[in-house]
């Protein structure tokens, strides 16, 4: 029996702003999504107000509430707004600010998103992988070890694995429901171990992922990123997330195959980024399979097209749910 | 041929504080109400944002669009948050920034205001007296002149004269508009010369007040004021008023009758405030009509109560409109 895709249960996992790419793409398909996003970043707006006010990073979950927004109004402009102007808010977004405010107004950080959630007519629900204020540690193949996203990142060093400090961070309750009824749970797309790793260190997340009935699928990135996957092939990156959750969950990995464009591929050489390269033998030797298409959107960024990447999804759960 | 009083045009004219409780009474008769405020303002969050963003002082604004916000809503909370964690974002104000993120993106502060006032479903609407950056000014007894509203304050010594710097600023239209149409120009309730008089020093304002035919109010304030007031009786207050306004303008002065109470008085005494004499004889001797009720609210200051008072001016409109 056939479910109809509107009906579909889906949670999608990754940080903020590489994932709101496919929440803004799946919201049209279906109102039944979750989105459980990381809160390791330390960099920008969210982590001033991480190191001044001692709250989670906003920044990651703002993007996903804007991802949801029902539609595109003044209030999602105001969200996105990053102050321009010289002294103390300089930098800082909006949104960030107002999460922040309303976590202090009604207590906690899940009550605010709740509340923004309403002012922005929010489809789906955003969920932090924990309340926790974690820390991301990198031991590097070097054997260096280096704590904090943007450290690990600036390091420049090939990565070998990533812990989250304090190990034993709870998950939401919410968010191990969300993954046991789930029809299918969606790993990226984004930055491997600082949007979608970071999550799978939850241990009961990590759990939950084995338990569910759910499909899985992992969204490889279109482009590597300079000082986190250097040269990794999308076989790479799976082999990453199958070691972090100590055994092979994958039903199904996306890859692109469409083309960057000169001028795209040019300007993404100069920041040491090159296309990731769609190994499909190697990642079907593992048992999973390839779905290939051109998912690149029509975009100054060679970032994923929401409705292509969307539409993959519900038709492969239309196929098999 | 009396009108109806949900057709009374009402102009309100002051700063954010003291006229947001008349604005809380007069909204439930009236939605045709302009509450035209001043931007002298140069402490706290205002203060701060002024001097780091070159902005118009929002603090005040901020008052008056949540007295006339329809409902009590958590909007109403997030817009008057004030941040009370450490670091850059302490003692900020939600709406102060949100007021600045909107004539960000708005391109200018009367946009904001009126996107502002959408979200919070405002009756009514709030106008600064000018868009200028203004600087109160005042020349003190002892021949001194000093800069700036609260350093005006802080001085303590007995003002003799204030002034705006540039002279030359000017109103905006809708404001001239509004005191033209006006059934009533209510001047106050607010400090005398940081709140009410900044208004009056925009020449046009003062010009419109001249020439209009709508009844003028002017409510004395219940007690005197630090460093601004001191011993001033209400008859004291009015002078000031139609020393700036350049001729007698006023046609009714309303003043307290209610006890404050000796917990009130104690605390006020402490300080250096106590009630404003409600010198009739004197007030009446500049042929304007007095008013005098119990119109203390039941709080732990001595503010006005917003229904006292705005059914007296409503009372009076009832009989001579």
């Amino acid at each position: 029996m056939n479910k109809r895709e509107r009906d579909f249960k889906l949670v999608v996992i990754g940080g903020g702003t590489g994932i709101s790419v496919l929440l803004k793409g799946l919201k049209k398909h279906t109102s039944d999504l979750t989105a459980v996003v990381t809160v390791s970043d330390d960099g920008g707006s969210s982590g001033r107000l991480r190191t001044e006010l001692g709250v989670l990073p906003p920044g990651d979950i703002r993007n996903c509430l804007v991802a949801l927004a029902e539609t595109e109004t003044l209030m999602d402009k105001v969200f996105q707004h990053r102050f321009k102007t010289a002294g103390s808010l300089n930098g800082h977004n909006m949104g960030n600010l107002l999460l922040v405010a309303m976590a202090e107004i009604t207590g906690d950080f899940i009550s605010a998103i709740k509340e923004v959630s309403k002012i922005l007519a929010v489809r789906g629900r955003v969920i932090p992988a924990t309340l926790e204020h974690v820390i991301l540690g990198a031991c590097m193949e070097d054997g260096r070890t280096v704590f904090g996203e943007t450290a690990i990142r600036n390091y420049k060093g090939r990565i070998k694995q990533v812990f989250l400090v304090p190990s034993t961070c709870e998950p939401v309750p919410d968010t191990l429901q969300a993954i046991n009824e789930a029809d299918a749970v969606i790993l990226g797309p984004g930055s491997l171990y600082t949007s979608i790793i970071p999550n799978l260190l939850v241990k009961e997340i990590k759990e939950a992922i084995k338990e569910t009935k759910a499909v899985t699928f992992y969204i490889s990135n279109i482009m590597t990123e300079s000082g986190e996957t250097d040269d990794y092939t999308a076989a790479d990156h799976v082999k990453v997330i199958i070691e972090h959750l100590g055994e092979q969950l994958i039903d199904y990995v996306i890859v692109n195959s469409g083309s960057i464009g000169e001028y795209r591929l040019k300007r993404y050489k100069e920041e040491g980024a090159v296309p990731v390269k769609a190994d499909k033998d190697r990642i079907e030797k593992l048992g999973i399979k390839v779905i290939e298409a051109d998912l690149v959107a029509d975009d100054e960024l060679a970032w994923h097209d929401p409705d292509k990447l969307a539409a993959i999804i519900i038709d492969v759960l239309k196929s098999v749910v």
